[in-house]
Parts: C-alpha cells; structure tokens; sequence
C-alpha cells in the first residue's frame, strides 16, 4: 500500500523531533558533566552521538526520497528543505556537545575552579534556544523562532563577559590558566550551540512565510 | 525565451564558484592581516562578507527554484542538495575569517608575540582545503576530495600542538596570557575552516557517487 505523502512529512517531522530531544539530552548532559563533575555522564554523550549521526543520515535520506519522487511545491518544499537543513544544524550541535566533554574531561582531572562565573547560566540559555527552536518548529511558531533569535545578543554578552573574567583569573594566578582556558573553550562551544538554534529560528520563519530574514542588514 | 536545466545548473555552479573565490579571499586576507600586522585588511574581509551574504541568499534562492521548477531526479537532485549544502558551509568559513579578523584586532594593538608557533603552518593547510574542496566540486573530483579528509588529522594535530605550545608560554610569562589565548582561539577558527572543507569534501563524494560517507564508524 503506498503511503499518503502527509504521513512522510509527519515521519520527517517525528524523526526531527526525536533528533531534537537526543541532541537535547546530549547538551544537558554534557553540562551536568561539568556542573557535577561526573565523568560517567561523558560516556552517556558518546553513545548518544552515535544514535544522532544515524539519525542524521537517516534524515537526510528521506529528505532526498521525498524531493525526489514527491516533487513537492510551496510550503511542502520549503518543509524539506528546512529539514534538511535543521538536521545539519542538530548534527553539529551534537558534535558541540561532545567538544564540551571533551574540554571537560581534563578539567575534571584537577581541583574545580570556582566559580564558573556564568557558564552555568549561558548554558542554561543555549539549552534553552536549543529546545526552543525545536518547539518553534513544531508549532510553527515565527513569534517564538523571533524570541529566539532575540537572545542572541545576550549570549554573545555572556560569551564576552566570561572571556574578560577568566582572563583575569589567568593574570592574577597561573595556576588556573589551564582550566580557565578549558572553560573559555567551552563557553564558545555554548555561544555556537546558541548561533544553531538561531539557524533553526531562522529557518522556521522561512518555512512558514517563505521569507528569508538571514543577513539582515545587507540593502538587496 | 525559456533557459535550459542545463544553463540553470551552470549558473548554480558558477555562482558558488564565485561564492568560493571570494571566501577563499577572505581567509587569505584575514591570515595575511595577522601574519603582516594590517589592519587595513580587517576592513577588506568585511566589505567581502557583504558580498559573501548576498550571494548566500541569492544561491539558496536558485536552488530551492530548481527544486521547485525542474523537480530534478538523481544526479541533479543531488547536486542541487549538495550546493544547498556547499552554500551553507561557504557562508560559515566566510563567518570563520570575519571571526579571525575579530581575534585579530586587539592582537595588532599589542606588541607582536613572537613566533606565532603553527598559526602560519595551520593557516595554509585550512585555506588550501578550502580552495582544494571547490576544485574537487568544479571537476568532480572524488579523490581529490579524499585527500582533503585524510588531511584532517594533522590539523587536528597542529590544533593541539598549539594549545599545548602555547599554554606553555602563558604559564611560563602571564604577559603573554592575553596574546596566546587570542591565537589560540584563532586555531580553532581555522580548525572549523578545515572542517567545513571536508563538509563539502563529502557532499562531493555524495553528489558524484550517490553515497554518503559520512559517520565512517557507525555500524549501520
């Protein structure tokens, strides 16, 4: 029996959905690892990359079935075309997830540095946009993607804020050089997980009003 | 008069061509603005990421157009996926050298730190990806597209030869803190730039050979 094309977006949209909430896991997760100092919580991101990577693929092969023997218009295009692209944005926000543990797994190996100042609080933000920016997608929601896209600005603050207060820790005492590198290294890993879920903002506005708001200040 | 599929598939490949070149620019400028202390080519970089965006955008628009009008099958279908791709990971390299200029800046108001280790060595083998990656896409050209995976791994090495190189510096004279931290977050720019090269490197090997070689370790 064939299927009716609406159950293949549905499926494309569930299969999103459930990448989503991996990538989700993931970057909790991995922040919990450092938080908590649980080394254990590293290995649980490895294995969930792998299920992520095959979801990857997976996602990517029907988006391509579907272009190909649907030959969708309008809206429907638009769909696929955003699910591909919102499936890369996961994938690498996966692989974002992993460099936090991996930045983490030496810091655990030392004394913590505290405070963190606020990689507790920029995580919490960049998890956000990332759940986010999935909900938007599944509501259709261009007032939320825009919320998203908002926050921006703030995690960019934090970003810069950590840098400047990390590096002073480094001047006044080298002993925290290594970990408050490692720390910095992470928060721009935090700061690329936040410009994903922007993408992903970005792309639900595009789906659903077939706009393109990237680039805004160029004059076209 | 109606434009042949062909032409059209020409114009896409034309245009990310261009879109290539001029990142490639950017790279080489935003390295030669650190490596020769001129600021003047921080300026030039950006005035290309205007360029740069306003071609993303016209270049996603004639592939979601050729999706659209020319419901193209196979090998089509795929080229036209992979520019999506290829548009996606040029924009962000062009991103890359915008962020390098931005670690650049406050390194030219300081006095030079001396050497500046495998900045220089890394830099060349991330801009010669990317331009070898383009070339692989222009002829097709699916071993020269595995060459440039199989270079991964030593920028992977050279990243890590610099953040060790350099922490050394830092906990050796905290007067260079400021300057090794800067230099090494451009290491991690150039390792992104390495990385977005094997990206179209595999969308290559996908569009030509119809087989995704991505995640080589899972077990599908």
């Amino acid at each position: 029996m064939e299927r009716h094309f609406d159950e293949e977006l549905r499926e494309l949209e569930e299969q999103l959905l459930r990448m989503g909430a991996l990538v989700g896991e993931m970057i909790s997760l991995s922040i919990k690892a450092l938080a908590q100092r649980e080394t254990g919580l590293i290995t649980v991101v490895r294995e969930k990359e792998d299920e992520v990577n095959r979801l990857h693929i997976k996602i990517d092969e029907l988006c391509l079935r579907l272009l190909a023997l649907r030959q969708p218009l309008a809206v429907d295009l638009r769909f696929i075309t955003a699910g591909l692209r919102i499936n890369s944005d996961l994938e690498r926000m996966g692989d974002l997830a992993v460099n936090i543990t991996d930045a983490t797994r030496p810091l655990l190996e030392e004394p913590p540095l505290k405070p963190l100042i606020d990689i507790p609080r920029m995580s919490e933000m960049a998890a956000n946009m990332a759940k986010e920016s999935l909900n938007s997608f599944l509501k259709r929601d261009t007032k939320l993607a825009k919320a998203i896209l908002n926050q921006d600005n703030e995690v960019d603050y934090l970003k810069d804020q950590i840098f400047r207060e990390f590096l002073t820790y480094m001047m006044q005492d080298s002993s925290t050089i290594k970990r408050a590198l490692e720390l910095i290294l992470i928060s721009r890993h935090l700061e690329r997980i936040a410009d994903h879920a922007c993408n992903i903002a970005e792309d639900v506005i595009f789906m659903v009003m077939g706009k393109d708001i990237r680039h805004p200040k160029l004059q076209r």
